[in-house]
């Protein structure tokens, strides 16, 4: 069985979602909607990937700029069963009634309100309550670092509170209009911030509060999270869990050299396309055992890491793959996820 | 009765030691030691501070320069009953035979070994065991700024256990050799970072560990703490605690609008002499407090913070002043620390 799939938007998070549906076997991409004729249009264009527009009137620039539309997203809603939403934070709600009345499944990205769809998701946290849901909210970057790694965790030693203090990247690669130059900026100033609603959004008995910046650098996130665990473990036994564990990979900065964000999106951009690191990196000798406590850094890819969990959000909403595990290996194997990067 | 202070190397702490010094009634700063006579030997010479140079040898530098010289560091230390020794962090330590050979008292910084001075001193919670010790150190400013948290929080309310998470400045403003331009780098990547361990010189009874990371800005760090405290206490008991205590100034993000360093250090360039801000900085609406444990985000102005202990530091060492809370008020007063910005 192949489930059809359409993409709205194809900013950030769209043009890797869409590449990443051309490589499953039980996947095809319909097209993708765009609203502009600019450069990711263009490489859009040539990669072979049908475009249409959100209506008649964005077609018009397209045609000047010599980029052949299909038709509007309507057109494309009529011959999907699945719509990825990845418009900008905010504007996949405005879109929520065109897909209801088309009666196309959805998967909505987190800078949605957790209220767009019927449940928010993390595929290592809770693929079986998604499956056969009309719409599915993939939660942001940040919180799906923080889930991989408490599901990983809780699953095989048992986690009772989280702390974490995130340090952000200030914008995207391609964003060129924000972020501080010289500064670090509490986002918010209080506690906690909206992460930990988020995390909670998909396992709601966690007590957890997260504290936030933002500093000048583009490239990852990385968190320092604290986490309590039911029982005493050693930092071998969380290590051993991480390395079992898909989607986590553990880095070493003592044998790899690799001290920060900018290291390894350095070696991912020769071991990887696009430079993306969906993996949840783990320093493995940062981590800390005191007690029950365990502290550890974590960076996260925020343009990647939420695209393996897009894929398996289509396989959960369409029952296109009963067992989580079965949906992972499918998506790690065709994305070329690995636990190391050398 | 006055103390005549010589100070060992002007670069970013000797030179605002230097004013300080000036500043005070109790002392008098007889000369300062400059290695080459580049514009803050210009600066100093310019403001009528008395320059000398290590040996005979740098002195000729000077002359071309037309920078008077009025002798050798020896010859300064015969005229001195202190030296601050402000050199590079570790190269004090090889100075230490040449004081002690002198019979002057010494204060080092914390960028020295905690071994190079009798004790590790930090005036809101050693003072009293530091009168009259030979030789002192004065933590580095992230130990400061840890310290004058902690004690102030421990004299009201017990603290029991710490964790912090520093978010570090890659570089001061005038270093221009150094630092990450897009990277948040794990510095180091182990837990703790050499901050505990610094801590626990002055309060070794203290659980606590810290981590690091380092991000590519030079105006300020900022750090997020945990305290647990001996018993349970709110918000409101926090603030007045903090309220209530020298060198600690309170920020309320959503009256000033002050969200991180950039805007705090704007605020202090059109308040105070050289833009500096000894006080630790505590983000008021960032006090968060969960049972018995209180998260809060505060920001140290790495430049000047340890100048308001490095004055303290010579009154102890002296004796000049016996009573910790006199020498505190003396040395605010004189550099005109306050408990607000506005």
């Amino acid at each position: 069985m192949t489930v059809k799939v359409g993409i709205n938007g194809l900013g950030t998070i769209g043009r890797r979602v869409a590449r990443a549906i051309t490589l499953q076997s039980d996947m095809k991409l319909v097209g993708a909607v765009k609203t502009r004729p600019d450069y990711t249009a263009l490489q859009a264009a040539a990669a072979g990937i049908p475009l249409y527009t959100p209506s008649q009137e964005e077609a018009e620039a397209f045609d000047k700029a010599g980029i052949r539309v299909e038709g509007t997203l309507q057109d494309l809603l009529a011959k999907v069963d699945v719509i990825v939403d990845a418009t900008p934070g905010g504007v996949g709600e405005r879109y929520k009634g065109i897909y209801e009345e088309a009666g196309v499944r959805q998967i909505f990205q987190g800078g949605e309100k957790a209220r767009v769809a019927e449940a928010s998701f993390s595929t290592l946290c809770n693929y079986s309550e998604a499956l056969g849901l009309k719409s599915l909210r993939v939660v942001s970057c940040n919180t799906t670092g923080l889930l991989r790694l408490i599901c990983t965790l809780h699953r095989s030693m048992g986690v009772k509170r989280v702390q974490a203090v995130l340090i952000r990247r200030a914008a995207d690669p391609r964003e060129v209009k924000k972020g501080p130059i010289n500064s670090i900026n509490l986002n918010p100033p209080t506690t906690p911030s909206h992460h930990a609603l988020d995390v909670k959004t998909v396992l709601p008995w966690l007590e957890i509060t997260t504290s936030a910046v933002v500093v000048p650098t583009t490239l990852m996130h990385v968190h320092h999270v604290t986490l309590e665990l039911e029982k005493r473990a050693s930092a071998r036994d969380v290590i051993e869990a991480l390395a079992g564990a898909p989607r986590i990979m553990l880095i070493d900065t003592g044998v790899t050299g690799i001290r920060g964000t900018a290291q390894l999106m350095d070696a991912a951009r020769h071991a990887r396309p696009a430079g993306d690191l969906p993996e949840l990196v783990v320093f493995e000798d940062s981590i800390h055992v005191e007690e029950n406590r365990v502290t550890l850094f974590q960076a996260v890819h925020q343009e990647s890491i939420v695209v393996p969990e897009n894929i398996d959000a289509i396989r959960a909403a369409t029952r296109l793959v009963e067992d989580p595990w079965e949906s992972v290996t499918r998506t790690d194997e065709s994305l070329g996820l690995t636990k190391r990067l050398f």
